[in-house]
């Protein structure tokens, strides 16, 4: 079994960069927050005897050998960046429950045939640079390096600038390798495993996820002697997009979803009606033909709000990932572990996008969770507890000594 | 009569300043731009013999003495800063119209008895600073120095700071002085005198305007697992409170209005239902009774939405300018003047904020209106008729000289 005290101990050492007044953690992706995790996991990693590579991406990857130097390395990994109103936990924990892991084989002198390796995948979150899981995104091959390298934040500094500014712009090639299975532990980010009062959640996908810019284009105006009528004003079709949207999804079953992440006004006066409106719009269904029924409703919505108040409109498509099934050999890995711990669970789809999703395209991978309070994540306030953390890296270490060989 | 192209020409010269591809104007208050801008304006006026002043606010008084020195002085004027989104007639017009005023008086080797002053006032427009008028505000005592020298624009530059910048913060006391009579001469900015093709408006007074921020308060979640119900999402708030007030709005007449200028969302991630949104709200009405209902109503409104939603929201006011009644001889005056040159003319209110506002509050004070191209302005596409601006002129010079007594 793992050591439980240490992991949380690790956690919390973690927690301290980028600490905010709230308790949780703003340490988006490659800021010097960022870099400063990444140092102290990589500091650890080599105390762990572990070597270290960097690819083109920043993503980092730890190996332990195994005894059996050719074989394909078994994965686990996670994210160590977080949202601006991040917590203690989102992806942080599925980094260092590896590395708690590796911690426990030493401890135990236990030498895998596999070799294991821990990843940090880069600019998970989406919350910096979009899309959300870059970093596997490219090594998996779904987008190319130009692609991943001139991703922008919103003042304009790309993914490569912000890599050379930590010294995270490594020489590995950011290209995918022969896994033997990747296992990746993260919390729940919901309530469900919570409300059920189950500790372990064995996921067996990830839902579709479509991301768009909505443009609404109006007419700039002087507010006083401007009649109303006639108007084109762009928050007009704003506050009626957003309320059909909200309606709209609720005909998908409970499992839909939409979020408006932001609305960005031009030109912002006091005294103007807005010439152009940007939205940031986050469909998801588990279904990916309901994701394209909603998609289709919501281009349609647009278009006759739009129209019954005169503004131009333009969709852009950010980011589509499509519903995710996991492979069923990784997944009977870990229900295998849980089983054999006694820890109750039940298998389940997640709702968040996660590296899994990409990596799950070129490696036999599945997933653990755990529960979080009240099922709050991207919060501040996002917790966990202590026993539930140990007893998903416990998990996780039954799944990876499973599939790696003893 | 006044030299029509002479003056049309220095709109044209004014308007090279800040020009925009669409042909308006980005002049805004304190930039590098509008000191260019105010610099060229000096130099015209000293080139017509005037002598200047600038005061604590940045505001510019150009003095052409009078027959008797000791007698107050007949003023015109209004701002050379321009909306993002700017024109080249709004403000401008007003003070380049002055100047043309003692250019003809100085070709006709006309001197007035009471001496003659143009001002420039500083940040009208409210875009950079709010509240809009804030120079003449201040001049007016409306708000004190401090208030004034602190206001922020969205970088956290101060207007002191921004004067500092541009060498514009003049020793001259902010502070209103003995007036005969001041007019203002400005483009509608709304749609009457076109419809009714009539060259010109005699302006008795300004409708009265509310400035507000209104902050919704939400609780920020992951936008994937967490379910729609029980999130506290603080664009619904804004989704129904604008909906709602666009409604209201109606209730009260169609020279009721309600603009929303800004949308302010924080953190602003994609994949994270909002934290908080902040709403830039102007409402107006001519009447003070139904401006103060239509308060009452936004308050209730944003208090039973943030309600249903489980949100919660503070309002802060920005601005208040209640509706203003001009001067009746002032008027008179202008009436006079039109009715000598015969142009066909109406009374009518403004349904934007002038500088005026503040000026009658300490001086005999009316207004001159001339038509614009589709009653459209803070919009780049603004647009005048030249005749238009030379009538307008005309009549002020007739004013003007009637005050100032010849
Ligand atoms: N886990 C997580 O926050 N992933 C980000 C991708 C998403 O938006 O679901
Ligand atoms: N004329 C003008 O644009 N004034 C600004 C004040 C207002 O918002 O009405």
């Amino acid at each position: 079994n793992i050591n439980g005290e240490r992991l949380w101990q690790s956690l919390m050492d973690m927690a301290q960069i980028g600490a905010t007044k709230k308790g949780g953690c703003n340490r988006q992706a490659l800021t010097d927050l960022d870099k400063q995790g990444r140092d102290l996991f990589i500091t650890w990693c080599e105390d762990a005897g572990m070597t270290i590579r960097i690819d083109e991406m920043g993503n980092i990857f730890a190996r332990r050998a195994g005894t059996q130097p050719q074989a394909t390395p078994v994965i686990t990994g996670s994210h160590l960046d977080t949202q601006p109103t991040g917590g203690k936990f989102d992806g942080v924990y599925g980094v260092l429950a590896g590395l708690e892991v590796v911690r426990t084989l030493n401890d135990n002198k236990i030498t895998t045939q596999h070799p294991l390796e821990i990843v940090v995948w880069t600019n998970e979150e989406g919350a910096r640079f979009s899309p959300a899981m870059i970093g596997s995104g490219i090594w998996s091959g779904e987008f190319d390096l130009d692609y991943g390298w001139n991703r922008k934040d919103k003042d304009g500094c790309t993914i490569k600038q912000a890599l050379t500014a930590i010294n995270m712009l490594g020489e590995t090639p950011c290209l995918h390798f022969p896994i033997k299975a990747a296992y990746e532990l993260h919390i729940e980010q919901g309530p469900i495993l919570e409300q059920q009062q189950l500790p372990i959640g064995v996921v067996e996908g990830v839902q579709g996820i479509r991301w768009y810019d909505l443009i609404i284009k109006g007419s700039p105006v002087h507010a006083g002697p401007t009649p109303m009528k006639g108007r084109q004003d762009p928050i007009k079709g704003l506050a009626d997009i957003t309320s059909a949207l909200y309606k709209m999804v609720d005909k998908y079953t409970e499992w839909s979803r939409v979020t408006f992440g932001n609305v960005l006004v031009t030109p912002a006066s006091r005294n103007t009606v807005p010439e152009q409106v940007t939205l940031w719009v986050d469909l998801r269904h588990p279904e990916n033909e309901n994701l394209t029924l909603m998609d289709a409703e919501f281009r349609a919505i647009a278009k006759s709000v739009c129209e019954q108040h005169n503004l131009e409109f333009e969709i852009k498509d950010e980011w589509h990932s499509p519903a995710v099934q996991f492979n069923q050999d990784c997944v009977d890995s870990i229900e295998a572990s849980v089983q054999q711990l006694g820890y109750p669970y039940k298998k389940m789809f997640s709702g968040a996008g996660h590296d899994s999703v990409y990596v799950s395209k070129v490696a036999p991978t599945a997933m653990i969770f755990i529960p979080c309070e009240g099922g709050i994540s991207h919060n501040e306030a996002e917790n966990v507890k202590q026993e539930d953390i140990t007893s998903g890296c416990n998990v996780l270490l039954g799944a990876m000594t499973k599939s790696a060989g003893v």
